[in-house]
């Protein structure tokens, strides 16, 4: 999506650990006339997969979760983060380990929100070693639900998530996929390249 | 707004403590056709107010502030809950005591996204005591911006923050205001008593 590549290489920040910082449009402050051409690009990729609801992670899935089910028509459910597990006892619940945070937080989803005849759509603002997006995968499955597609704004091609992902035969697209990020230079997978 | 309150009334859920418990439409899934009538009307109500800005706080303000952003073409930013000040030093920063979660948290804006300039509308999905709002409104004024108006989808009118934040002389609107809560019946306040 090349009008996300040039927002990431106009704004975009690239800080120690290869971590991109994305906060002056996606991650703090959100330009909302390019997150709703995100959730109109996803839509068009994922339109023919019958979705009846997009599932995303709280905070920032949330804000693009929201403009793709404008072009779908569907609820969002997003995964509550929490601090402990004391939680209802009717909850789908797991657990996620963050490297660039380096901690380990659990995630929740009630289960009134998700059934065995959800067809989802997952929605996240990054992949990076995909362990989110893995545990939300697993709460998915654990509903009965099925997981239609994958999609992410921006995928961290140097990391491990998209590859498992792919492996596995998820139907994962990434608007953007990035391959190298250097000080002063990203270099951005071909789009004849992706998957 | 009737729809919102026909929403409120069908599938909130009236817990211990006056806690209105809105998790199917606003607070864990998201009725995103709802929420884009609810950005409509906020843009209604505040469109000659020339925002340049719209200031919300993680998690459950972003996607109505989305949607209003979207009506305003403008920006939005979130203010970001954190369990230290162990922060970037160029931040405006608060401290919230939230009475229904019984503890203390910090919030955080990036001194990038709020300037002098800025005439911002403050959204969030509920008002009760106002104790975010209040802290949301300082670090507003911190940054030399201008509150130009508070929109808020429900307010709880039976606790201090309307009350409070009218004395104080700021535009604030709330869709629906609520002013009793008892279990099996919502008493909303006439559209006509609304301030």
């Amino acid at each position: 999506m090349d009008k996300l590549k040039k927002k990431i290489v106009e704004a975009g920040e690239i800080r120690e650990g290869q971590v991109l910082k994305v906060d002056s449009f996606l991650n703090h402050q959100l330009d909302v006339e390019l997150l709703y051409e995100i959730g109109e690009e996803i839509y068009n990729l994922f339109k023919d997969r019958k979705i009846t609801k997009i599932l995303t992670i709280e905070v920032s899935g949330i804000a693009i979760a929201v403009m793709a089910a404008m072009y779908f028509k569907v609820p969002v459910v997003f995964a509550k983060k929490t601090e402990s597990l004391n939680l209802d006892s009717d909850v789908y619940k797991g657990k996620v380990v963050s490297y660039t945070k380096n901690k380990e937080y659990n995630i929740m989803i009630s289960k009134k929100y998700l059934n065995q005849d959800d067809r989802l759509l997952i929605i996240d603002d990054f992949l990076a070693e995909g362990n989110a997006m893995k545990s939300l995968i697993n709460l998915a499955h654990e509903s009965g639900a099925s997981v239609e597609g994958i999609g992410i704004a921006i995928e961290k091609g140097f990391q491990n998530g998209g590859k498992y992902l792919r492996n596995m035969n998820f139907n994962l697209k990434s608007l953007v996929i990035i391959d190298a990020l250097k000080e002063g230079s990203i270099i951005f997978r071909d789009e004849q390249q992706r998957p």
